[in-house]
């Protein structure tokens, strides 16, 4: 099951996504929001809409960030050993974690926003993993039980800021930079999420290219870490790494400029896509 | 004017304190939280209310952090010539920024929690400013005006965790260590804020003692520097740094262990008292 966050003529609301449209959930159940809808832990109820009649072509509403609203956006850095190997830094046993505040978050086919006060701004194609139920210190052994599904995430990075000081978060959280899109699809669409491919494309050339069994701290691993220091709860979002191939690192350098269009793609998942828009 | 928010009967709210207590302000604004009703901007509606008969003793409630549910909590590190030093870590233009989550701040006589997974359970007495209205790309010479407040906040860090890699979010962001209040005072009653004394006490004894005039990126700067990134809205909270005599770099380590008392002392402000808690 496919389920996304919209605005339609002035209102937000979420929805389930099947191939005649959207079906407007927002209108039919009590949670306010997709977040609030993964709380009440009700899948099977929007399941049964699955083949209902679409309220809306999936174009003829502007897409927002999957959860625009979430508790918690953890980035997770340095998860994929060819990204490791190309920023010259050494591989650690936690993983490494920012923030990225939900301001800064925009939903599919939106511009990412190339700032005025940088032109490096760069790609980060990653798997976003959405938690669906609330838990601390959960095992890892039990964490993939705690996964309410997987989207497309493009963490939008703005190189120069992120390396004012050795913190990355001023770098990482730039308003309109974080692409999160064009929807989740469910864990149970999922057979084996570590075999998900994931690719991002700039200009339709592809840039970064991976399979999520290449992260160097595993999904359920992240998820122990994380829930160990403060309780995950429904719609909080980890973001679980860009693998090789970032612009900042190539000879010469590829940074995203005005009229770019990048996309990234997850097997099993979709494809956001977001042009590029420099602020004047 | 003292604002603060508390939950009393079951009840959240947030009130105005006054000599006799705390005046209700949630059942008599529409605004739910004390972050909406910055966002109305009316504070002239509350300092109304300053001489009315309070509804409850200060004591009679449970206090929360004073924005229980910011938008953005941003907090600075390494911004007190004395603390850099005590580091070894070299001065950057630029602040440096990482952030908490709101899910680990904690009102003013709530415990500050030592987690099972450390005994490197560290203060961080600091001063916070709370933002009153919606800016981007605020200049320094406007900053202030932005300001809707301050109060004490305690930055309780984990330091292992915090030193698990190079990005210390980790261990700034543990469940029940952002000690926040006992209230904000507003803007107006502080004439000059780089004036204001920060203290800390650990089971009484000072340990850390500075004034605001010491900080090396100022809140004008902090302000303008966050506000280029992305927004600022009503009640997100600039955390602003921590001056020298942090526990982890006294001889011998200094760590908060279950039935310390810590508290921060703002001048002008209050003071913030949380007893610390091991978890079993």
């Amino acid at each position: 099951m496919k389920l996304c966050s919209f605005t339609k003529d002035g209102t937000s609301s979420y929805g389930l996504v099947n191939e005649a449209g959207i079906v407007d959930l927002g209108k039919r159940f009590d949670a306010p929001t997709l977040r609030d809808f993964l709380a009440t832990g009700d899948m099977a109820a929007a399941a049964a809409l699955v083949s209902a009649e679409a309220d809306y072509g999936f174009d003829d509403v502007t897409h927002e960030p999957v959860i625009p609203n979430p508790d918690k956006i953890i980035c997770v850095g340095l998860n994929y050993h060819a990204h490791i190997e190309e920023t010259g830094r050494e591989e650690t046993p936690n993983p490494v974690l920012f923030a990225r505040y939900q301001g800064s978050q925009i939903g599919h086919n939106a511009p990412l926003i190339k700032p005025l006060e940088s032109d490096k701004f760069d790609y980060e194609g990653e798997v976003a993993v959405i938690i669906g139920k609330e838990g601390r210190r959960i095992s890892e052994a039990d964490a993939m039980g705690y996964v309410a599904g997987y989207a497309c995430y493009n963490d939008g990075s703005v190189r120069d800021w992120q390396k004012h000081t050795h913190q990355f978060m001023p770098g990482k959280t730039f308003a309109g930079t974080g692409g999160f899109g064009p929807w989740m699809v469910t864990a149970d669409e999922i057979e084996d999420h570590t075999k998900m491919r994931l690719q991002t494309r700039l200009n339709g050339e592809t840039v970064q290219d991976t399979t999520l069994d290449m992260l160097v701290c595993s999904i359920p691993r992240l998820i122990a870490y994380c829930s160990t220091i403060l309780p995950l709860l429904p719609g909080d979002v980890i973001v679980s790494g860009t693998p090789g191939g970032v612009g900042a690192r190539r000879t010469p350098p590829l940074f995203m400029k005005d009229g770019d269009l990048c996309e990234v793609e997850v097997s099993g998942v979709g494809i956001l896509s977001n042009p590029v828009k420099a602020e004047v």
